[in-house]
């Protein structure tokens, strides 16, 4: 019938049972007249240990050297799951990602896919047999094994997905999909049944975890239907695909805040042109990605320039900014990582006017003081003080009658 | 100076302690001028991890699958050990079995090798890198992953250093060396300098664990010097090496004593020509190895026939010859696995004689009766009864003055 990709996460294979459960779905899947390729992490905890080997050794390994270590945790798992599905009396193979030739640039442990040959996969599932594939790993030109980062798995089981021409990309995680809102914070968030790709791109960019934004890129690419659903139950998840008219009707199809970002705030900057394009490009120099930005009205030709980074790289920021501080003459440098970028996100933004001023007039009516705020086609975001968070995406839910 | 591949089995690689001593011992041998090629075992007790996770899920695991599972232990040992010469200043590169491409047949878990490509290796000694090789693992023809069974990695090592014509494949092990017997039954065992490969051969075959026979016949083969020592001691071990003229001057290299057979007789057979023979065939057709043979002086036409098979075999030995006993008029079968193979073993039996009655004076004179005798041209081997076989290794020891 179809050709189905299924990517299970480290939790769902962390110990023998799940192994089995796993194994078990499989094969139900195989049975309804599908062919199946499975891609696999490692074990729960097991890319942990391997790391935690190599700092007793080094705290500094060679990526080349991490990458062979930390390959084998997938090895291990997808040998224990083709023995499982055995046991349940079906045809099952591994393959490494050298085996199936995953190509990767020579980028050692965030490697990029580009390449994956489906000629001797396509030739197995023809045969019957279930594929089950290590995710997370590829080999370069040389033969070299690479691995591909953070979500690196979820990123095999698209691409090969992509490759094969799959009907469809299961990613089978621990939550049921995605949610108009954490559920966390949001008690009656309602599962999303489809989204759009850019959609899933603003929420995930914006801190949704359920999708690596790596995975959802490849998949508008290359028009790859990913379907996230939880490993353990039996109902639908969430679709992400390809838009259609009907999901422009939605207005906001969800609301998320993110903690990542710090402000840093520049005192007292001459208000001359080329001022702000100056700290602006030695900042981008640094590959350090700016997000908002906000200038205030000048008085007496003196502003003040506030702009959002990663927090991780807040401090590289202020230190590239205060080594040109005198050329330019700038006063102060203050930095405030309490802050949180709220956000809501919908197709329908395009075509509807009014969200803006419904989400401030939200926000105010609760006292969240906006700070700044930054919009794109399909998502406004405003940073507010991180104190302020949860109230926020509660406040914006209700106002937007995201809940069930 | 010299190319010497060095092989370190599971408790030299035990904790990432043993891994930072084997840096440093291989570190110092590449300072000292020479090119360096190691070969690794899994951790010790990772082997075994993976195979109780495999029988966690399976009674009867699938061969492929079970190699594509264990074949991991050496990834994480090779990428280990690479860190820990990095943090030590030095270059080193590990490889895989496939990245070698060490080519074996397809008989999963106990695959021979058929050819290891040496151009990769020696390029990159050339290059002054440490070059780091899994283990106990290749590929077969269709990239399948293999491994070679017991022993398997002192075979990686033998055949690695076959390949690239190095000097020596030094084999560091948790004893010594190769004793004139074992030093936990005599104390005052001395470490044999230099061996013969025939008389390792017998030794080895014979009971002495320190090598295991292929990888000795490997090395008779294409003529690798093998140095067996300790990874925990700085001394000499033992040299295997080619026959050479002084070698012959010893009459008695060692005594060994191995319990791994079981004696096995048959009552009351025909005394006919062709009945032995008979037994023989069909026994060998189940590719059961019999070792000694022994048959009675026959009376009224009626004899006894013994012999010994290994232990883990008799039962299907017994039920065989049973098949056939109405057919060949046999009265009774008997067993006994409480039997010991006591063996003397040395070149110097070829040109000297009276080796064989020393032997057997030396054990009457203490009251072991010999059940069984086999000869070749340079070991002697009794069957005695198990409970004499310390006392017998010692007399034995003792009489050929083998102590240091």
């Amino acid at each position: 019938m179809a050709l189905v990709v299924q990517k299970y996460g480290g939790t769902s294979v962390g110990s023998i049972e799940r192994i089995r459960a796993v194994a078990e779905r499989v094969v139900e899947t195989r049975k309804q007249g599908n062919s199946v390729v499975v891609v696999l992490s490692a074990m729960s905890g097991e890319t942990d240990r391997l790391i935690n080997l190599a700092h007793q050794i080094s705290n500094n390994p060679k990526e080349r050297e991490l990458d062979m270590l930390m390959a084998t945790g997938e090895q291990v798992s997808i040998a224990l799951l083709a023995m499982a599905i055995h046991e349940l009396g079906h045809e099952a193979k591994s393959l490494t990602g050298h085996q199936v030739k995953i190509i990767t640039n020579s980028d050692h442990t965030k490697a990029k896919i580009l390449a994956i040959e489906s000629k001797n996969i396509l030739q197995e599932l023809d045969g019957g047999k279930i594929i089950i594939v290590a995710g997370f790993q590829g080999i370069d030109d040389r033969g070299e094994i690479t691995t591909l980062g953070r979500g690196g798995s979820d990123l095999s089981g698209v691409a090969l997905a992509a490759s094969l021409r799959a009907d469809v990309c299961e990613i089978y995680t621990d939550v049921d999909g995605v949610f108009t809102a954490d559920p966390n914070i949001v008690p009656e968030a309602a599962k999303i049944s489809k989204i759009s790709y850019d959609e899933m791109l603003e929420l995930a960019g914006l801190g949704a975890k359920v999708l690596q934004t790596r995975s959802v890129e490849y998949a508008k690419k290359y028009d790859v239907n990913i379907h996230v659903r939880s490993s353990f139950r039996k109902e639908e998840g969430t679709l992400v695909t390809g838009e259609d008219s009907e999901m422009e009707s939605v207005q906001v199809r969800g609301v998320t805040c993110s903690k990542n970002e710090a402000k840093i705030t520049i005192l007292g900057v001459p208000d001359k042109p080329g001022i702000a394009a100056g700290i602006f490009s030695i900042i981008s120099r640094e590959n350090i990605m700016v997000d908002m930005i906000i200038q205030n009205i000048s008085e007496q030709g003196i502003t003040d320039i506030s702009f959002t980074v990663p927090k991780n790289e807040s401090e590289k920021a202020i230190k590239v900014i205060k080594r040109i501080s005198n050329e330019l003459g700038i006063k102060d440098i203050i930095s405030d990582d309490k802050i949180a970028k709220l956000s809501v996100v919908g197709l329908g933004m395009r075509s509807h006017t009014g969200i803006a001023s419904k989400m401030f007039d939200a926000l105010a009516k609760v006292g969240i003081n906006i700070l700044m705020i930054s919009t794109s086609e399909i998502a406004i975001s405003c940073a507010i003080e991180a104190k302020y968070s949860e109230l926020g995406v509660r406040v914006l839910h209700e106002t937007f009658e995201l809940g069930k």
